[in-house]
């Protein structure tokens, strides 16, 4: 069995973590590997945003349903389907995105915010770190989007505590 | 950089594939990986379905959009978000599963898919096969419904043509 199928087969949620900080290095290739994905007719209509700083994540941890170890965790990654880019593209362009317009665009942006989450575990498991999703990102949608300052057409789908 | 992260990274979708047969044993570490991937509140709603009949794969071809390459890979997967287990389960416990009459088993089954799929896709590409995924299974659902049989509560959301 190669080392790929070994790391996704060795997935298990962790929600216990120690106070190392995670190196810098490691959170870029998570976000590269996430980034790697495949997307929807390719419109990378993925943002992730790393929340470090202490206040956020502690507030974050409430609006999640008070689940502590988004706080203790060194590191809480929250995956956004983004269809701002797209607009702002469209507009340069002239040309209208009506996407938003439907039920399409939640589904497109689900898969594609779980395609880009499945790569960044399987990366970050191979470095080491431990993680779990946390679906309560989506509990109080407004209070996160005003929180971590998201545009229109920028929803929070899921969020990712880890070391 | 490890292997893990060398083959996240080294992802391309392919829509040109051999007539080689994929070996069962690597169809079942495909499945196997995409089902250790984690799902909300484990309730493992990803079903996916292994399509090698000539006659379904060259039907689905035409109801996602005439995409050839469906018909041409050995293997189509077409993942699925499925309530219909929670609700057995849930039957059998005299439990009530209310998630299906909102939005977020949408959301729910659509996240989920995605992380099993990016699983299933790092696995393949790990065994030297090639993929790419096709929304287009949402495009007719109700005909890909009834040829794949699915029963109620269940929805295909993303197919994935490979060799």
């Amino acid at each position: 069995m190669n080392e790929v199928i070994k790391t996704l087969l060795n997935h298990r949620s962790v929600r216990s973590y120690s106070d190392k900080t995670v190196k810098k290095e490691d959170i870029d290739l998570i976000i590269r590997a996430a980034q790697q994905a495949p997307s929807s007719i390719d419109k990378q209509q993925v943002t992730i945003i790393s929340v470090e700083d202490k206040e956020k994540k502690k507030k974050l941890s409430q609006l999640v349903g008070d689940q502590k170890y988004v706080d203790e965790a060194p590191v809480f990654l929250v995956f956004c389907a983004d269809f701002y880019r797209a607009k702002l593209a469209g507009k340069i362009m002239g040309e209208e995105i009506v996407i938003t317009d439907s039920q399409e665009a939640n589904l497109v942006g689900a898969v594609d915010v779980g395609l880009a989450m499945g790569n960044a575990i399987a990366a970050a498991e191979s470095l080491g770190l431990n993680i779990v999703p946390i679906g309560g990102v989506r509990k109080e949608p407004e209070e996160v989007i005003e929180l971590l300052g998201l545009p229109e057409y920028v929803f929070p789908k899921i969020g990712r505590a880890h070391v």
